[in-house]
């Protein structure tokens, strides 16, 4: 079995051959671009740890990891279009360094390469790996429009946005690790739980991305504490102050989702504290990584083989061993 | 053998069930809404005279056929983002409509949906099929780059013009073609020369595209007369024109691209006239009508198999019988 780094590692030396022609430069050079960021690389490595989890390492799981890789950056290309985001990971976002038209246009071809990787998988597990893949894309899509109408709505609540977050980020996490199972022959049970485990491990990791938002330490974290306030988001945390809330709070609250008070971060935040909205958040994510283990337990592996993905199930949700 | 208009009517049976979820309605009514537009759906006709060129019609045809009219609208949804483009056939674009966001969105959940079509055709044509696709959808955002290219571009040659035309609007007649000819179990050579036939024919009905713009009469053609002048198009014509015109009619020629002459569109024409660009144009048009036919020519079918696609290329190139 292989660590975290081991395969992230293994999947960056394959990541690193180019993925599209040379010409027109105008608008690959766009594409690879974005590749070059780099990231974590979480969703091909769970590509390969689901794969691993029932047996060696196939090729398949390679070109698998690499079309999915390929779609989280397309998603990330378009939706910083929509957001009209200038950075991304401290980079200048696509649009940004190459114009809007090429930045849609080489979402676009990514997407389609994405699925030109999936072509190369084994005819066997061809139509189940493209019939997971698209069906995920599409709640990718889903989720991101979700986000969007949130934006427009006066109350968004705990369930349209658990479900929200699900499509947007969770599933994508979910599909990786099942890819990986299907590659390796895994039951159709199987493949359910460790889909399952992903899924439940990506809400887990977006309840806690909520709270360091609020509560982490800017310097561990990288970013700045309250941008979801100051950006009027409806995070798991803003939804349960609102509903958790005495009236005056609840009032302060919406005051502040439609002000730009000097004082707005911390206003806030003390309204959070007031209604426990911390501590709330910190249960949820438990409820979740829980969730996510009890799956994990249910697979009909060995149990010595399930060690890496709880270790990424904690690197992820950042516990100590 | 099925003529145009019953191959059509047949498709539209099929094309009109629903091919998106109902909610988030905020997404998929906008991808919904530019189907319903319509068109000549002459690409789906194109898979299922492709494949009936071999025999039968198959159900893979109908799906092929499906998905290749969904990835057209896609693109025609992003097109348009990019062109700014108020309307498209008279009605309203999606991102007027919709928004520029859901636009964007509406086009890569249609591009997800295509895949999911051809991922129910059969296995045993599944990944040719999924290669071909892959590599047009490819070759399409190639010819829009290369077209948002040229427009910054002084000078375009006319092969670099054929290479971006041909990428972007008749490799895909070309494929559909193929894709049938791929379902209908035809041979390689069969296939290649299918798409050779449905690659210079795109072509040369570009080269009427352009001439109609320029000298169509108004009300069969339902354009303005020099559209494509006023907004500073390097078309054919004036591409022959800039390097066939004297040094006189050159200069006056730069100068119409970069004024707002009242006059405009009848300088360009009597320049355009003066260098015999219209004619050039016709037999330009010829050339890759011969061209087109000399391929469907050498495949080894009957000869009274080929009629409808002769049929189909007397239509597109508005040629009487």
């Amino acid at each position: 079995m292989h660590s975290f780094p081991q395969l992230a590692a293994s999947f960056e030396q394959h990541f690193q051959n180019r993925h599209f022609p040379l010409q027109p430069s105008t608008l690959y050079d766009a594409a690879q671009y974005i590749l070059q960021i780099g990231g974590k690389r979480v969703r091909p490595v769970a590509v390969m740890m689901g794969n691993e989890l029932f047996g060696n390492i196939q090729p398949d799981a390679y070109e698998m990891a690499t079309a999915i890789e390929l779609f989280h950056n397309f998603s990330l290309i378009h939706d910083d279009i929509m957001d009209n985001a200038p950075l991304r990971r401290g980079w200048e976002t696509v649009h940004v360094k190459y114009g809007s038209s090429t930045a849609l246009l080489s979402g676009d071809v990514m997407l389609v390469v994405a699925y030109e990787y999936i072509n190369k998988t084994n005819a066997a597990v061809l139509p189940q790996l493209l019939q997971l893949f698209s069906r995920t894309a599409k709640e990718v899509c889903e989720g991101q429009q979700l986000d969007m109408d949130f934006e427009k709505m006066d109350t968004v609540s705990l369930d349209e946005y658990i479900n929200m977050i699900t499509l947007k980020t969770s599933v994508l996490l979910a599909a990786s690790l099942q890819s990986g199972a299907i590659i390796g022959g895994a039951s159709e049970d199987d493949q359910q739980h460790l889909y399952a485990f992903g899924k439940h491990l990506g809400i887990a990791f977006q309840v806690q991305d909520d709270y360091l938002d609020c509560f982490g330490d800017p310097e561990k974290f990288g970013k700045q504490v309250g941008g979801d306030i100051l950006a009027n988001k409806k995070t798991f945390l803003m939804i349960h102050a609102l509903s958790a809330s005495n009236a005056e709070n609840k009032a302060k609250l919406m005051e502040q989702l439609s002000c730009n008070d000097p004082d707005k971060v911390q206003k806030v935040l003390d309204i959070y504290k007031a209604c426990q909205a911390d501590q709330w958040a910190e249960s949820l994510k438990e409820k979740y990584y829980l969730e996510a283990m009890s799956h994990l337990e249910k697979i009909n592996v060995d149990a010595s083989r399930k060690v890496e993905l709880q270790k990424l199930a904690m690197y992820l949700l950042q516990r100590e061993a």
